[in-house]
């Protein structure tokens, strides 16, 4: 259970909400690492594996519902299945891996948005992936009328997930900062409309600790 | 976690190897339910939904190894799916549920096979599935030669799940006796080397007991 289950490698996770620059942070970060000599592999979830494209596919765009129990489980198959293959091997040769999306994703989304206990959510995940947790985790916190403008300028054609409600989406933040808040060793909450750079600089900070 | 928690219709699942004829019983005893007057709901897992036709996709036909959590997880999914979108429905309105595998299935096949526990598989598929466990449980059973001698009769090609070893087939067969041992009440165990018409004929005075 412990972060990176003693692995040479480092695990970090980048959260937030659609819009919040996970990517461009992602990005930025590998940058700087690969200056330094690490390697990095970048990844996400769902969908950081064939499998898990396969399972992504399923979850963002079945036709009609899928009940809440069916997707948290679809999640944690995909999850399962990534951190087998993909992310161990990644952290036991001594990588950086810079992973858009994790547990704290499926407790934001899942178990405050659904009818699912977080409590639920989170035994499902712990199984899921052996219990495996970031080294670090960086919360791109942006409240959601920045975050739907963002978005409105960004794209032209919402996918399930991002057509749901205004209410659904304060509360995923809310669940995100209550998480950041109970394990600030952890977490690196940030503001999402900071510069890019400023940005960019506090995370190299913070990881330059963990180096 | 009462069978069938209450509802007025009746589950009945039909568990055992490929080949142990679950489908000719399955209609042997729909035909004569329908006699009685009563619906009848044929279903199965996995695929007994649409979302449960794209996850068994995956799960029978994906490239490239799925780790046994993932599996695991992607079979919980269709279950929770199909519990409760069809089954519960169902029982609700007083049908017969005949459904082809079930949480035994998963049992047998993931926990005795991979290295699973059965206590963990048991416990995914009661979240999955709000805990609802059939009014009766049909096994057929069938020692491992005289299913592969069925199999070989009528394929010509076997599936991810079919190719499997030996081995794996006789803990199958194994792990399925120790259930029925373990709820007598719940289970019907018949020899499937019987003729169909005495099988269906012990399946019948069974069912009579619980209508």
């Amino acid at each position: 259970m412990a972060a990176s289950d003693g692995y040479p490698g480092l695990f970090i996770t980048l959260e937030g909400g659609d819009g919040s620059g996970k990517s461009t942070q992602a990005a930025e970060l590998e940058r700087w690492l690969l200056e330094q000599g690490r390697e990095v592999v970048r990844t996400r979830e769902p969908g950081g594996t064939d499998f898990g494209v396969e399972v992504r596919e399923i979850v963002l765009h079945h036709r009609g519902d899928i009940t809440p129990r069916a997707e948290a489980l679809l999640y944690a198959a995909d999850r399962a299945h990534h951190i087998m293959t993909k992310v161990r091997p990644a952290l036991e040769r001594g990588a950086v891996v810079l992973q858009d999306r994790y547990i704290d994703s499926s407790l934001a989304y899942q178990g405050a948005g659904r009818d699912l206990g977080i409590g639920e959510v989170r035994q499902l995940s712990t199984w899921a992936t052996g219990g495996l947790l970031p080294d670090l985790t960086v919360l791109l916190d942006l409240d959601e009328d920045a975050a739907r403008l963002r978005l409105d300028a960004s794209r032209t054609r919402y996918d399930r997930l991002e057509a749901e409600k205004s209410a659904f989406h304060r509360r995923v933040r809310e669940v995100y900062l209550e998480l950041a808040a109970a394990e600030p060793d952890r977490f690196l909450k940030l503001d999402a409309t900071a510069s890019v750079s400023s940005l960019a600089d506090s995370i190299r900070a913070r990881v330059s600790t963990l180096l």
